[in-house]
């Protein structure tokens, strides 16, 4: 029952097989190769237009190296105050952004919406002397399990036009977020004003893959120059293309998605009904549950791994993330886990 | 005919199997997982003392993460002028080390010596105007497929430690090195003065996996966090130990280290029996050797693929790299199509 | 009628004097110069114990510089959400400090509290991923006029101490504190746990001279090496040492911060008789009044100008600082305006 | 006897007077006063064309700052290997540039060459990896006290146009190189090319006070971001504007550096007629002689101020400079004692 989360999983069998198929061949190193190629080929197609991508083996990097991008260094980009880019980068984004600032706001379940980014320009003071609203970086799916409906991004991307901010999706769980609002990858992104994607395949399913999906090929110097000054340019890019490349092809992300997104649908179903409430809906692969302290410990004595957080004094929020790996089996025994915990 | 550069080969096949054998457990991410812990115990064995590892997925990430834990960032780090981390890494130490300033020095065979650091020390005012020489990097390999003996780190151990400088050592192809000179890794590194070696298992056999393996404890938190916050913490790191463990236990990295440099050698000798003369000793798994532009033109029309550098007009040196996946078939048909092109 | 801010003001006579008399002499240049080590020894003696004195030209430098030196790159520094590093220097503290986060806290009448500084440490994820909390910074005459009592900055301390924060101080207008308080300069800042203080000479009545005053000698490299790369070292530091000599000796000072806060009570008292209200307590050399947008405008067609911030609609408070230039008939012609204003 | 630097010297009796003349004003902080509005004025009507002007308190910052506009973070500056840049800024380029690189070459009478600027394209590799040359620095006058002409100028504006280069200018003593070189100050920077010129007043005989004069108005933004978040915008700029007003008003900078050339010339044909030869011409306001360790010991227990460089053992280089506050007296009894060294 390892609902921890979606990056304790291993390497899904499909990248596994595009691993060890590239394994057997040579290939010039640093992205001059085949499968580095076919990658572009192959998210042009997903996302129905011409992009360039930028594989990178980290989702922090892909964050503040496209942050680092999209912002000048004296710049401040408006994220959710629970955005992992906010909360658990160490500051990434600043490191790697030559002092960027970020500004987090809050909102409802883990979601910025135009008035909240309206605000923030309100009483703000112009000139030299205060940090100017660059950008805008929005997490699909954000990180309390929601995820952003295409009106919504649309409002987002009205604002961010009419104030001139330039936007990033870290897309850590694009893909459960695709399955989830059943919107195009195209319709999520470019066509909704978002200038970079970084586009998530580990928690998905691949060893250490990301890339940055580029909508503006105007950024291609500087990402390539940032990513290589930061450390972030692999030598063996076309494993982490193999990579990509297994698991998009032939439905293979949307495939272990829709799994992984039942199961959370399934789970947060089950413990709701066995008297652990919902905190809020499940849309994708997090299910999000109070319960008691003493809950949560019989949980964990019966064998379940998740993350809590402390609501009130004794009660808490848990977290349960699915996966590819996951099984209905250890879903289901959660559920019983939990009826019992109640009855008991 | 592949000899462009160790890192155009794949993953090996012990390397794979400890892929996919992690790859069917679950595990805590951001290293705090069983295998994550075998590693450190398996290097300290390797290393003959306690250490610290720090995987990364980068040569130039283990390169700079380490300048940057060892200087301070108005810091000055001597290194050879034909080093990876003056030549070949957009100047990533100095964006992650805060604007360190690299100190490339000439040296016959791509060593620095004793003399020449001493040398940089000369004349160099003192006083806060003036950039401080506060770290050495020493390649082991080195660029030119030298190593250093023994003798030669003991001897630049000296003069840094009189001169109060910390050591890197950079080694990508360290498992090279320790076949070339016989030598263990305790007495190649730590025994030697060496504080932190980057050490790289990706040329070696592994996907995208490198460590920092750290003799100074104290450095602990200084790179935990310089790692995270550039983007170089890996949220499957089980993985990336299990690829490192995978290629180090049973002696696996070195059986592949010997049979690259002896294929070297082969490459080598061969090419300078059929009249392209060698430019300097085949000490580990790459070969130097003098061609004419419409020799080298010959052969990569033959189907070899090599890096060239001008000598002088119509002069090359070409640059042979050999790695586990070279076999001495594609060797020996090197050497029978340079016969050809000599005799043609 | 100038109350924008004491920085509207001129050079005052005795560092006028000051400058004169040095610029008949000839000195060595970056600091190596007898005015540099005379002003050590006096602060010595203002401060009642040894001190390192780092003159430099601008407070964001002082502010900046000492961030730098008290926190590692990817530490994070509690500061009030209205303190100037945190809201007019345009990140310089992530700028200089290699990354560095700042936290803004609320506060009541600009002051943070041992409470608002524990808090900040509940429910905060331990940790690599998470910005650690390194340090404190406390502006003494605060952005909103107030002082910190002696207790107030002993309860800081303590929960600087037990969380193991550095502390900086932000004495852009000390002198007024330490007049304002009665407390001795000492009793303000290392009796009570402060590491740095950035000791402010410009707006009291130098042309540009401010400096980092250290309580903790093992901090002399980095900050003179931090000074230097940052551009801060002035060649002709001896003149920025004359000022603040000139403006230290004989109470110089502490005459003039009188003379302003004398002259701020007499305008926040008669501006309150007329009938705009005083927002808080005047302590110091800045009065904050409510009054009516129509009124601000009547007061600035008077000839007063000053600084307005939005309240609600129609509503505003307005901000009057006065400094060693100020006049007791422009405060009297003020306070003769607004009674005309309020009385039409 | 003080020739040690020009900065040694005090404030200029016409900046002493601008300063006290607009110490008696009020005036807009941060640069919305009208000293500095005047003073771009007075700089276009110098310069023969609209310039922006940046006052900042330290060459350093100037010369960082430009570099920083100019060039990418991850670009290459070539500059000379004596520049003070490249020498004498503990890597301030490199901290402020966000990691730039400088590329410091060799080159006669501390000179660039077009050729020599050339040959750093040769061999060098493109791609991703290698720092790319963005950005020429140069110094006028240099630091051996030369002075570029301006078909020399020209030359370097040809080669740097041809190659994509930005070029800087650091002026120091940008005002004894008008004088040397009878060119017009437009002649000298941006009709051969230079993007921005550190306008140095503080050698000349201001107290703190450089300008950034830019030739491109779209680098604005960047500047003034640059210079506030690394502390270099000075809160009472109007008295950083009135010094380099009243050091420009009336040709006092040219008359002073008239005066500091003159003494120069006269000091160097001095000491080589007694004996001790001058290492190259004496074009402005330095005079670089060749004397023994005894003749320079003995000049200094005499009473004379200077630095020297070694050469050989027991034969050194000595730099001698005038300035503003030099006089005749002066220059003529170091001529004397060297007489009396040469004859005793």
């Amino acid at each position: 029952m390892r609902f921890a989360s979606d990056n304790t999983s291993g390497v899904c069998p499909e990248v596994l097989a595009a691993i060890a198929e590239e394994s057997a061949r040579y290939g010039p190193a640093y992205g001059d190769d085949r499968r580095s190629a076919e990658l572009v080929e192959k998210l042009s197609e997903v996302f129905e237009r011409p992009v360039d991508v930028y594989p990178v083996a980290t989702g922090t990097a892909a964050n503040s190296l496209s942050l680092a991008a999209l912002n000048p260094p004296w710049g401040g980009v408006i994220c959710h105050q629970e955005a992992h880019v906010a909360v658990d980068e160490l500051a990434a984004p600043s490191a790697i952004g030559g002092g960027l600032t970020l500004l987090p706001l809050a909102g409802d379940h883990g979601k910025l919406t135009p008035e909240v980014v309206d605000e923030a320009f309100v009483r703000r003071e112009n000139g030299v002397h205060t940090v100017p609203i660059t950008g805008l970086s929005i997490t699909q799916e954000t990180e309390t399990g929601t995820c952003y409906r295409v009106d919504e991004l649309a409002a987002l991307a009205e604002v961010a036009t009419r104030r001139g901010l330039r936007i990033h999706m870290d897309g850590a769980r694009f893909a459960n977020a695709v399955v989830a609002t059943g919107a195009s990858p195209a319709d999520l992104t470019w066509r909704r004003g978002v200038d970079l994607l970084s586009f998530g395949a580990t928690k998905g399913g691949a060893l250490a893959a990301e890339a940055i999906v580029s909508f503006d090929h105007s950024l291609d110097e500087v990402i390539q120059r940032h990513r290589k000054r930061f450390g972030h340019l692999l030598s063996k890019q076309r494993l982490a293309a193999a990579q990509i490349l297994g698991w998009v092809s032939d439905g293979v992300w949307l495939r272990h998605a829709t799994h992984a997104n039942r199961l959370a649908a399934r789970l947060g179903a089950g413990l709701d009904a066995s008297g652990m409430a919902l905190s809020g809906p499940v849309e994708a692969n997090m299910a999000f549950v109070r319960m008691t302290d003493d809950q949560a410990r019989a949980l964990r004595e019966a064998g379940a791994s998740f993350y809590t957080q402390v609501l009130d004094p004794g009660l808490a929020e848990a977290r349960f993330v699915t996966s590819w790996s996951s099984s209905e089996a250890e879903v289901d025994e959660l559920i019983r886990a939990a009826g019992q915990i109640i009855a008991a």
